[in-house]
């Protein structure tokens, strides 16, 4: 195997040249494992219990002590490259390394102060979730069993960090949750209370969306843009979903000025590109499908 | 960071007041990580090798007698506390402490007595991958990088849960599997032989759905409700397929009553909310759709 | 617990006649866990930093070094069987137990030495992610977190086995790949350079597709076949995508005549059996869509 | 293997016949792995960076927090468990469940407050070393490599709950360093400041011991009782060592009424079951060995 | 670092040429970390909760059932291996694959059917120490922190194999205990009931010591042999020491013709080549000491 | 619990004002799960299997290449840190950053290319250990099972950084060697070839010592210094052991003039502070012991 070591001196070689090896030229970009491992920590923190913790009875002031300390340290590790990285790149934030540092310290307080208030939102969600699904037997089983809950949980932490303009941390959380879960929630989308994805594989809510309280979707549902141009990025781009709307499976829902009035209903499959007044139905017309009897082709 | 430790008060306040930690109040709840580790542990016993042990040669008996030890101690514990649940809600468990405890025994050894069975329809689940497939190069590819086998594994262990009603267990070993491969079968369906799911991501199998032998599925079918009333919970609201039907990709079947009859085949995207008389095909007609040439466009 | 003994024997004694325990009868196949693992750490040999490795600053050749010479203990190995496999089975291997090994060795220092030129296909593929994207921040965030840019990074190590025919192993790394991103792309497609798949969930890209330059999709799109006769495996059964191709999410595009021009765009949910010309674009008509008010109905 | 079920039972057996099981028959003991990690963790808070903790530069406040918290929790659970099992036997405590919790808590807060000052007492030990041995070339070689330093600081915290009376957790402490540094001081032990163990394999200083200021011993030396009638458990049967002592290699210094007198030096090998005046020098008479020539023997 | 290039072929060459590399040349010895994991899984076999294990008060038969069947399978596999060396180096075994096999199965089985007995046997070793150490506050406390039992528990699970000739496997176990405790019991000795070791660091039992029953040793004690002649290899060169005798710290009795008689006592630091009869005390004559005044010297 | 949110400020702040915060006040020391981690993938890398690596047959070259990158890494960092520390405290070495880690480069490139010679000394050291000892019933017995063997590995490669004045490195490894083996030898001891400990328990070789060839030592065995004043740290202050020198358990030899000629053995218990001829015996005369008839005493 002596080839093995020349393939060791081209690769070598190949993060110099070509130059784009993660965290070289000026700073190490945040860790994906460690951003992995906040999250999970942070929905303990929410729900203890959550992830796997026994024995909660008597010490569970003790134990969220030192989950708080653990989160707050890696946090402010990667909230911290972040920083620096924004800084480096003219971002928001223009730091030195002690300023980058305070900057970062400074996040990671107020983001522990909020934390009660987004598990007063979860528990919102939560109930929705046992509401709006028949087959939910308990509000616990939506606690341990939906992936849509858990998706909506990583997105109000994911969007703390987005609106003060962090980079990476909210994004790797959403892709955390999305490799967990099938539904990619952008984290700059503005989500209003008692939300609930059902099923939920295949959901893609953009950037740019804004969605009313009650709003109830199922697998399958694109809230997306039309317009895909780099410099149209600051834009509205995504579609505003007025309160009490329910989006059924597979429907897809385009573009910046699509709002959807408050109280519709959209069929599965539907294709929208306009906006839709309150209180509308919106569904397909199966006519269009053609039957016709068959025997010899279905061999499989 | 001082503030940190008035989060920690909030946090430890927040547990009080809101109520809805888990493992409070009355008992603890299934753990999600046991769940994982029951369901990989008995993908293993099924198919030795499964999920990575190595060197099986000479000890298989020894490595089995183990894993079912370990197995059921796990899944004691889980279905003990499940079981606890189900008698303090006024579920069909009524139990005390070492009621609950000996139901859960009973239940665990009824369990592995029904794994040899299980394994053996899902030998035949194998073969019909490997039929179904023409991808598929061997029947040991189907085991080792089939997720549809893996889901429909997942879900004939979970069923076993489902029809004696213990909570939690079958919905999280569904959701485990969801998770791991796109494909959310309801723990309720009731699921004929030789089933496959072919790449299978956003496929969703409702609760009371009914599904006959030799039935095909590719990814993105929808085998739902009509209705999503909470107090219809109890109705049969997913569709029956009967024996021989294959349906392709994104097709959606809506409905208790809708009745896909023997030897059908439904298209891709077909959008169904009424039964199909036996050896039907329904496909879309794809017809109304605009073609145009463009240029300029398509800048991205 | 006494009949659990019992059920230890019926297990044992299934292994021994329904004959499918994996690893027993004549050889052992390769192991999920390691491929994983060797997929891991080929992210991170392509990308020093990805997987989550920290301070690379100073010893990123001593690392190399290392992951090298890991990675292909581990890939010897996995490869070896699954040459083994292909002789015992007439594939393409026809070898013993000493030129098995011979064949494994070769294969692995040829990809050792492929690898800086896949690492090259995947920065292009990185750029294409950044400029077609306009969520897209930074080109690091498409590294840090894009589960398209991941599946491309699996398909490219992938294809490589899979074109040298080794059973077992390209199927394995897509599975595992597919179970992160939910974006299913057969190891068998060819695809060329600059590659984009945004949000990607329920992508399902087929094994004799072929994709020119600067193709991108979106979520759910099918490149899928029309057949699915177990004798035809052999045939090109999935479309040709040429170069500067956009396919929206949803799209459906089966068949391998089916050859989408270069420069054309398919809109969202599309559903495709025949060939279109170059530079057209393709859409559905939403016109088909039934609205009503409504009211009452929405009670969820 | 069939006999292995009859092994099963027959231990299974045994256990109830026997009844020594641990924690059966009224109430868990501490675990050892528990008592280790407790352990650890308090020389990391000690001496942060002790155990391994990297990167402590900008976030020791965190670390030490988490630490804290980390280790109380651990710690209210062995000395809740000790606790009880005092008050089970007519020990020191006489608590129920909520008492015996309660007892632990304070004792758990206690002991906090006290680290500080265990750590100053610590500082002063490992100067003491420094000075002590002619091959330390630095006092932080004496942190890092010092058997005698880690056997102290171990001595010092289990000291604090023996003189509490906490059941198991002061010896279990002491048997942890005794396992890794071959000295073994009983946690009743009194020892004053500065107290230096050089190489220490195969010291022993018994339970009623009291060294004054500023000793150092050398690897070997017994500080043992003469008597070792049950009965005498509550007497003074260990020596006393006053300050400015130092106790070479092997010596053997018996019993409860022998105290050496300050600024003693005790030889290598000696044997001791009587008092000492102050600055004496007691050593061996080598006279008493026989030397002869030899040659043919020494053919190992 | 292109010199490390060279210093892997050297190395890779210095195990061809040498030869003595580990497993090589003809089978695999046994592994030192697997005979730790069976040692600490037989203690936790026989003291249920020894090792670490919680919560056991309800399914102890199912964790004792694991352990047995993963201990066996462990066990079988080591005990395999040495049976080979065995037998490829003319030993007492003599067997080719499958006889080697069938042998360790064997050999298994008797040793768990012999497990409780060798309980019984560590209980009274316990109740020995409670009795014979005024420091010891209960019979929980040596089972949790007593080095002495805990070496004559590996001592008489060791000897088990040595006594069926089994190589490597006794003598691992002994080491590993030795390693932990500083006891050093050779795994030939025969070891009578109520055995006690105090303190414990530096105690060497030979080969082929007897001791009978009752027998207390204290820390430093040599039971050794007077030749080390290889030719003399099979001769008893280590002392018998009769019932209800005890030796103190530091004492060195060798030659296997050396007796010491029932109920004797033997005094610190004692050497002793002669056989000494029953009731006998032997004790040093500390008079061969010299004290004088000193002030000067003792500076440190 | 309140309280220990003071205890933290209390420990944050001692480790401001006392100062000896490992790690803080100018740089890293080296960490010694590093060294234990580098010590145990050295033996490994030394005897390949020794540490339980399985399965080396085919790939051993392989996972040498893997070790030595791997270990040099690790040490390549620990080193760095040492001798930056020499720097800073005006040891041997004087060097800015890159300076030092060039150094340390240097002197893990030479390391690596002594590995192999210190590979044969041990082989020899091995074949002197099974000569040496009646009962080593094989040579690969002693590799497995001899503590001593162990101690002289880990001492040839704490010997190397040594005199090449490494702080810390080499004293951390024989310290973790001690702690395994109660074998105490300084790294700077120079010891010959074909060298053997037996048992072991309480050896001590001071920094100074000499040893020849073929010397065997037993468990107890100190070979110290008479002077301990700091002002003499540089002088030869340690034995000098001539070949073929045996020394029975327990002696102690001290003094830097002191020289055992060549072909001498020392009995047990021996005490020896001059110069002793070549082929000389010296043994204790036990005519100084009390052996007188007991009956009463021994109640126990």
């Amino acid at each position: 195997m002596r080839r093995l070591n020349n393939s060791i001196e081209a690769l070598a070689h190949s993060y110099l040249v070509q130059g784009i090896v993660n965290r070289s030229g000026g700073g190490a970009l945040p860790n994906r494992e460690s951003i992995m491992s906040i999250l999970l920590g942070l929905n303990e923190l929410l729900f203890p219990g959550f992830g796997g913790l026994e024995d909660l009875s008597h010490d569970l002031r003790l134990i969220t002590g030192e989950q708080v300390y653990h989160v707050a340290r890696d946090l402010m590790r990667e909230v911290e490259k972040s920083v620096a990285f924004s800084s480096r790149k003219g971002g928001r934030f223009s730091c030195g390394k002690e300023g980058c540092r305070a900057a970062a310290e400074l996040m990671v307080e107020d983001f522990f102060e909020e934390l009660p208030k987004i598990r007063g939102a979860l528990i919102l969600d939560m109930e929705a979730a046992f509401k709006g699904d028949p087959a939910a037997k308990s509000i616990e089983e939506v606690l341990l069993s939906y992936p849509g809950f858990e998706a909506v949980m990583a997105h109000r932490l994911a969007h703390f960090f987005w609106i003060r303009e962090v980079p990476f941390i909210p994004r790797m959380m959403s892709e955390l949750v999305h490799s967990r879960t099938g539904i990619d929630i952008h984290p700059g989308a503005r989500i209003g209370g008692s939300f609930f994805i059902d099923h939920g594989t295949g959901v893609v809510i953009g950037e740019t969306t804004i969605i009313g309280n009650n709003v109830k979707l199922y697998q399958g549902v694109t809230l997306g843009a039309l317009s895909v141009k780099k410099d149209e990025a600051d834009l509205k781009r995504h579609p505003t979903i007025e309160d009490d709307v329910t989006i059924y499976s597979g429907a897809t829902i385009l573009g910046g000025g699509t709002v959807i009035g408050r109280g519709s209903v959209i069929g599965g499959n539907v294709w929208l590109t306009k906006p839709v007044p309150p209180y509308t139905m919106v569904y397909n017309n199966a006519g269009n499908q053609v039957i016709r009897e068959q025997r010899a082709d279905n061999t499989r």
